[in-house]
């Protein structure tokens, strides 16, 4: 048997027509990728009882259920009590996130206030997904991964998990982060890119008040494709006179 | 009691991620426009029997529902015999529609087969819904909007029947963007939109290599509540020693 996914769209600004979603769109030809029949997606409203249905409706049908939204430091951000409640699972300030969080805003000079530290809050139990775009972790509980909403956010969160899918391929990956724009590197790892058989290198940039940069995730089925890419990227990023750090 | 809508999209080559469906967020926007609250999009296999489970489910649900997809000439084109099913209602031959398409067909020297003559087929009672772009036409039964998966016919198909539709209430909105970041002004955001009735404030940070900052929208059906939530937060911005632009 394959394995099956639902995607969950959480968001009023979706069905307001503010905002356009890509995530469906992006998440369904990943699946595509790696052999995971993706089944239904819905958009629904920020609203905590939809939230708590659609997450255990789908989590009953689906191998996978993906979520993308809510998950930020404002009052209109329920998703991840919502589906700690599904679960009836309890929230704590996780011990890692805090500690992620609150060196980032150390290094940038920003208040970790207490809307921030909202962020760290994350259901009993759930595993930590890297955002190595702006640091607020996603989480996975159960068979639910849940994604923040901003398209490169998400894409970073979904290919920090995706070599931990069951599909029909498995795609390993590794992640390297730079101080080096993305627009300088782009075309050397297209290049990189083109030397291996079925490799996928993304480019993520980041940007805070204090510096700017690019996380790179090198994907392939091969782990010594991804090992060779790596040191190819490495000398790029060196010859732009860059620090790198690899993260996972 | 304003009115309600949900949209279902019909098609694999959506959830493959072949095809980018635009047609959430075009209808999104219109429905905003009238008044008429989006609460649920689906996109959804084309199987018989979830697509006879979804339009039911969404029929008793929402005002008005929409469909687009799955009814052109080809064998994988089951929408419309899985609606009929639904309300339990015969499917024939539609005069109107034969007539349409065969002077279309006629017309343009192609040969009006049955494949072609598919595309008349019809729930009993239901009605038609023009098509000005490829004349094969759409129909209304009960609550449900039966379009084309063409986004330019869809949206023909949307403008021939959208003066019908009884919107409630139209919801207006302003943008307020300012140089402070997100997690500094959230919890006075909230604040603020507890003091109206009916009020969405939504944040949105931007980031990029040169500043930051937050886009605020206030959304209300009541312009004069905007104003003065407007009035309340350009107070916050100042209070932070922020600069702010009044967008819309």
């Amino acid at each position: 048997m394959s394995s099956s996914a639902g995607i969950i769209i959480i968001g009023d600004e979706i069905l307001s027509g503010r905002t356009k979603d890509t995530n469906i769109n992006w998440i369904a030809n990943e699946l595509n990728e790696i052999g995971i029949k993706l089944k239904e997606a819905r958009v629904i409203e920020d609203d905590k009882m939809i939230i708590i249905n659609t997450v255990l409706e789908f989590s009953k049908k689906f191998t996978y259920v993906f979520t993308s939204g809510g998950i930020g430091p404002t009052h209109d951000d329920i998703t991840t009590e919502s589906i700690a409640a599904a679960f009836k699972v309890d929230l704590e300030k996780n011990k890692i996130a805090m500690n992620l969080l609150k060196k980032h805003y150390e290094k940038s000079n920003i208040d970790f206030n207490e809307a921030r530290q909202k962020m760290a809050i994350i259901p009993k139990g759930a595993s930590l997904i890297d955002n190595p775009v702006s640091v607020a972790p996603g989480f996975n509980i159960k068979n639910v991964f849940v994604f923040a909403g901003v398209p490169k956010i998400m894409q970073s969160m979904f290919h920090s998990i995706s070599s931990n899918l069951k599909g029909g391929i498995i795609i390993k990956s590794k992640t390297i982060t730079c101080d080096v724009g993305e627009g300088k590197i782009a075309s050397d790892l297209g290049q990189i890119e083109k030397q291996f058989l079925n490799m996928k290198i993304g480019s993520y940039p980041y940007f805070n008040p204090q510096s700017f940069g690019t996380s790179i995730v090198i994907r392939s089925e091969k782990i010594g494709d991804i090992d060779l890419a790596l040191e190819k990227i490495i000398k790029i990023i060196k010859q732009f006179g860059g620090k790198y750090e690899i993260i996972t």
